[in-house]
């Protein structure tokens, strides 16, 4: 330990906790009291309040050799965010909780707390509580995130209906590819000093991984065109598990097609340099959070013009399924092989 | 593994959460959403939101060996209703999110949300929503509660003033003496195959450690009698700290007796046993979850006449600091010697 670095032991809980959240300015007149005392107390007047966790556990959801403390801890709050816009709602407050193994200087924490900083003061999100403790083994981050919604202007999984139009925004599979190159320029580099890992031309999948945005543009853009999707989520597991879940919770079924996937170029790139499918990472690579919505026919014309969004396929009868129609036209049933946090025990 | 045992991989994420959140009812009109989409919607009308998160780490908080995983899941929502209740209000919703080890059945979280569920119930929660995961350590429990609370109703850290009597209800030093005891029988019956805890007349000291209960009733019964503190915590640390807490919050200082902290005969049983001092254990120990409170001087008749509840102390000018008055009549600086989730770091 260098002579900059401090010991967490030193501050102690409170101390700690009182270093790590002094900066992060109130921001809503709707948040009454924040940090310091036994729970925050928010005002959320005639509005719904919307709530989402995350919880983030190192060795599972990240690896700290190739994540920098900064973007872990803003990636950490926007998944939050990300949900919260998914139900077309504005993030508002959230809690951060953290379990810190003995590795870990003060120093070490300024920095993650300076990436969830970074994530409020863009996203407008004001911190209020949270828990802070000692952790025997890896890091543990448990965030917590409340939004409000208009009454009636929430949207669920739950609403898709035959014929709707299933829209996704920005591009998919990027995130996956991005953490596919980190895993390998980590390996590659392994043991060896002066080793430079090759980034060049990759920025774009890179920041896709380990410094992702929610689509708060999306939902202002949706809002300011007059346009409700019908049904939403957010894609952290990857498009086929989101797909099934607004196929389950509306009971409907759909058909997407693979040409109408949005992958970018370097996405494409990556996927061949590493021969996978490219397709597949788009379905089932997940961590893009994207917004996955269905809107009614009606709306075509207005998405055709937005910039950001693809129209991928249709909501049908539930009796047909879920399925991929693929560039020659046949149909594959899709199947979540997304992300699953407890695949790694089948292995 | 026994048959009747279930490997979690085999329901997945989405399959473990439906299992294991299914029995818990609605019980809140104000509930909108629940369970299964990117977040629950809840509705507050003219209320204030109040949020509290507790992060509880095996092997930190918890120690499998010997806390069975029903009372684990009963208290951890306990603890989060405490902090609810402590400002006044009612606890609500939770959000309940767990890292599992691959050594954790299906059975096991059962029995873990069998707790959690209990703990709803009594306290008329509701269950909104979580997150699941696997963890390559140990056992992850990350609690978030929601309570509501009418506008002005709210009682914080920091509203005591000189001359203010500082309450306590129940009494203290009893879960810290019960979490010797169960420390001891497990390292005396380490290894012994047919070895019988010693746990007879010792019900209550194990009880307040492994399964506490959040004082509801105190906050109705203030209530009722038309008693609004000027300050409240609730003991999760140890008496002395949280004194600490509202003397900084307030602004104040203090006088606590020695001779009025109320403690039950099986702690100072248990405490004599373990040649303890018992003062420090009632000061010092921690998971009491009691409500620690200070009233105006003109509610003194009132409280004297309530049961469960003790005046110990009352509020000073801050230049007087906050002290302990010993049965010989000296005086003690109060220091905070609670439990502290970092202490094991200096060891």
């Amino acid at each position: 330990m260098d002579q900059q670095e401090t010991e967490i032991s030193e501050l102690g809980e409170f101390g700690l906790i009182d270093r790590l959240t002094k900066d992060f300015p109130i921001q809503h007149t709707q948040t009454k009291l924040g940090v310091g005392d036994d729970a925050a107390i928010l005002n959320f007047g005639e509005k719904d309040v919307v709530v989402t966790t995350d919880l983030l556990l190192e060795g599972i959801h990240f690896d700290l050799r190739y994540v920098p403390l900064q973007h872990l801890g803003y990636k950490a709050a926007i998944v939050n965010f990300s949900d919260i816009y998914a139900m077309n709602a504005r993030p508002r407050q959230i809690t951060v909780s953290l379990g810190v193994s003995s590795r870990f200087t003060v120093e070490h924490l300024d920095a993650l707390y300076s990436g969830i900083k970074r994530a409020c003061e863009i996203y407008n999100v004001d911190l209020v509580g949270g828990d802070t403790s000692a952790s025997v083994t890896g890091l543990v981050i448990s965030i917590t995130c409340i939004g409000d919604v208009e009454k009636g202007e929430e949207v669920k999984r739950s609403g898709a209906k035959p014929t709707d139009i299933i829209c996704v925004s920005g591009d998919l599979g990027a995130a996956f590819m991005g953490l596919q190159l980190l895993e390998r320029e980590n390996s590659v580099g392994a043991g060896q000093k002066d080793f430079q890992p090759d980034f060049a031309g990759k920025e774009y999948i890179l920041e896709r991984q380990l410094k992702p945005e929610a689509r708060k543009d999306i939902i202002e853009l949706l809002k300011k065109e007059g346009i409700k999707p019908t049904s939403m989520i957010d894609v952290s597991d990857g498009l086929s598990s989101e797909l099934l879940h607004i196929c389950k919770s509306s009971g409907v079924g759909c058909r997407v097609y693979e040409d109408k996937i949005p992958i970018d170029y370097q996405t494409a790139l990556m996927a061949e340099e590493f021969n996978m499918n490219l397709v597949t990472a788009a379905l089932n690579g997940g961590e893009d959070y994207e917004l996955l919505f269905t809107v009614p026919l009606t709306d075509h014309q207005k998405i055709e013009k937005m910039k950001g969004i693809s129209m991928i396929g249709y909501i049908t009868e539930p009796q047909l399924g879920a399925a991929l129609v693929t560039r020659d036209g046949s149909e594959v049933v899709i199947r979540a092989q997304g992300w699953n946090a407890f695949d790694g025990e089948d292995k």
